[in-house]
């Protein structure tokens, strides 16, 4: 892709948030070591060698980026000797660059090396998820009695509010997995299997410059959603719930298929999942707390006639599925809501989603992908809402 | 694929060699992490959801296999919570299976549960590289005083020798790997960037039903092997050495483009190169040590003119690229040469690759994979070793 092949010239990243993230979670180093952030620290760039696999000889590949807060003149990342090529074409805004290693004990010692050169290093801030046991242990001990603490939640809240560049790539990301989804409806049969189904999902994603992530797919009545032999039938609805991303950020959206046409039950039970869906976007603006789109839907599901079947949920999106902002801990990934007595703020990417498994009618799904505006909302990838029919193709918006 | 979807009844490794290696290492209990030796051990078994990713809320997908020496009966898969779809399809040969985690710390926590009703457990060996700083925290205090050791190279072990099953992916893997290369070195024209090329060898390795890994790619007289906004001319010469997987196993290989005819010093300069694959490639069969791989190639080396500018090397590949048999300390990824005094066994793979840097005619190198047969040796994707000459499709194989 072709942000991925532009010289950096600095940080492309807000230096005083993170200085003043840094300042809070009382973190003097910060030494990054997840694909994710990484990526967002190093202003878009990741390796390409090890965008999948991250295994490699008797260890695995393990990129860091290291930052004394307040200092971006000392910044340093390590990459892999192959990443010296990338280096000739100037990809790295960090004044400082190692390309020496291969495995994860060569590259952390490259960054202690280089904290073992700054002042005044106390706290170490760590992925601890990202980071290996045998480069933390090593990196424990060649820092002490400097402390290693948790940094996972600082770098979120650095992420959690998009520029316009992030923003763009959520948007090319969720309009193209949708409009994948609507080619891959359209080209449904009775007889395709389950995973012939998702197959043909991820080569239009990947037809369309996505990473294809993954799709979960139900259908007919079950509510098993692993791709499988199973085979379509005529009548089954289809829930598609995909994951594909574009320069690293996630469109994650769910759309309806059908094998015909949809009976006035299912118009309803679409249209109930619809109005949860509604009332959870409505609450969408600059201001309004993480609750309150977490209350509005939840009001709408306990007035239904469905309500024991509902799953209703809102969580931030970007480079991570399921990131700030954290609107409930009630969803199904647990972490805390620490979004939920906050105001929302421009910037800020939310999925929301609603499933009704229905005990006769098989498994029906919405989720949408809206970023927060100085207006209030923008939704990214809104098109074929409704039941796509099988077989057909719809150029609807 | 129809590989990941098959139900799984018994455990499809060799259980005698696993417990004979973690005897001779002394471990009690194996508690596997990576992607890769998970699937090893599940059979081929890989989630679909975090096939690419990992990330998810503030944590990451962590696959826990836990296996006691000599009881298969008590062995254990952790997975995530959407990993029950896949047990609801029999999937997991595991009399145990618990899906109910999401991050590092739910994950290791059912199996130190797990662990806890298992008697006699002093040593725990694990993946150091591929269980997170926090996960293997979380287990040695939670086991103490039992230690832990690192499994990696027992791991490796175990998968050295390929079954019949896996032989066939990785030759699946190499030839479709070479096939996309021919299809693309037809394609080539000036003009086009080295980044669209690897562009378009993405799609044709995914349209054949590989995971695109990466591709390194030189050409004209650069050595720079990243894909850049560099334009095709004519008389370029092209390298192209990608890595695609089939299946989880990876084919590797490097094959050769022209843009126009090679004159007689490219002809020679394939030929120097070629000369050193054969040498090693002939010294490939059952019985031999890993050592004489390596002696036969730097042989041809250092007779060449262009020795100075030769790199020449050897490895074994499958699951993981530079794995088990290690012919040589001396390759560009550091490990020791375990397989260098070692007699090689039917049923390991060979990647041989050799590059020359040729300071006026650009970057040089052919990469082959052979299997080690009862009969010597069978080389996988073996076509289109001559010059592929762009926006000719040359059908010989």
């Amino acid at each position: 892709m072709s942000t991925l092949i532009q010289p950096a010239s600095g940080p492309s990243f807000d230096v005083a948030r993170l200085d003043r993230l840094l300042e809070e979670h009382g973190i003097d180093v910060l030494v990054a070591t997840s694909r994710h952030n990484v990526q967002y620290l190093l202003g878009g760039y990741r390796f390409f060698f090890f965008d999948v696999m991250e295994a490699i000889g008797l260890s695995r590949y393990l990129p860091v980026f290291v930052y004394r807060r307040g200092r971006p003149d000392e910044a340093l990342y390590v990459g892999n000797r192959m990443e010296g090529f990338e280096h000739e074409h100037g990809r790295f805004w960090t004044p400082h660059v190692r390309t020496a290693s291969w495995g994860t004990l060569d590259a952390i010692g490259a960054a202690i090396e280089h904290i073992a050169g700054l002042p005044g290093v106390r706290a170490i801030g760590i992925e601890p998820g990202f980071l290996p046991s045998d480069a933390a242990k090593t990196l424990a001990d060649a820092t002490a009695p400097a402390r290693l603490v948790d940094a996972t939640f600082t770098l979120e809240r650095l992420r959690a509010l998009k520029s316009a560049a992030e923003l763009a790539l959520v948007r090319e990301a969720s309009e193209r997995v949708v409009a994948a989804m609507r080619a891959v409806f359209a080209a449904c049969a009775p007889g395709m299997s389950k995973a012939d189904v998702v197959g043909r999902l991820r080569g239009e994603e990947q037809q369309r410059d996505l990473v294809f992530e993954y799709c979960l797919i139900a259908a007919g009545r079950s509510h098993n959603r692993a791709p499988s032999p199973q085979r379509l039938e005529p009548g089954d609805v289809i829930s598609l719930d995909s994951g594909g991303t574009y320069g690293g950020y996630i469109g994650d959206l769910s759309r309806m298929g059908i094998l015909g046409e949809p009976d006035a039950e299912l118009a309803d039970l679409l249209a109930a999942v619809d109005e949860v869906q509604q009332a959870a976007r409505a609450a969408i603006r600059p201001g309004a707390l993480g609750g309150e789109i977490i209350a509005a839907g939840e009001a709408v599901v306990r007035r239904s006639p469905h309500a024991a079947v509902l799953d209703f949920t809102a969580h931030g999106i970007g480079l991570v599925s399921h990131e700030a902002p954290r609107l409930t801990e009630h969803g199904p990934v647990p972490y805390p809501a620490t979004d939920a007595h906050r105001p929302l703020e421009a910037g800020m990417v939310i999925s929301v989603e609603t499933a009704l498994q229905h005990p006769r009618r098989g498994y029906i799904k919405l989720e949408d992908t809206l970023a927060v505006t100085a207006a209030g909302s923008s939704a990214f990838g809104d098109g074929g809402r409704g039941w796509n029919r099988a077989g057909r193709r719809d150029d609807a918006p």
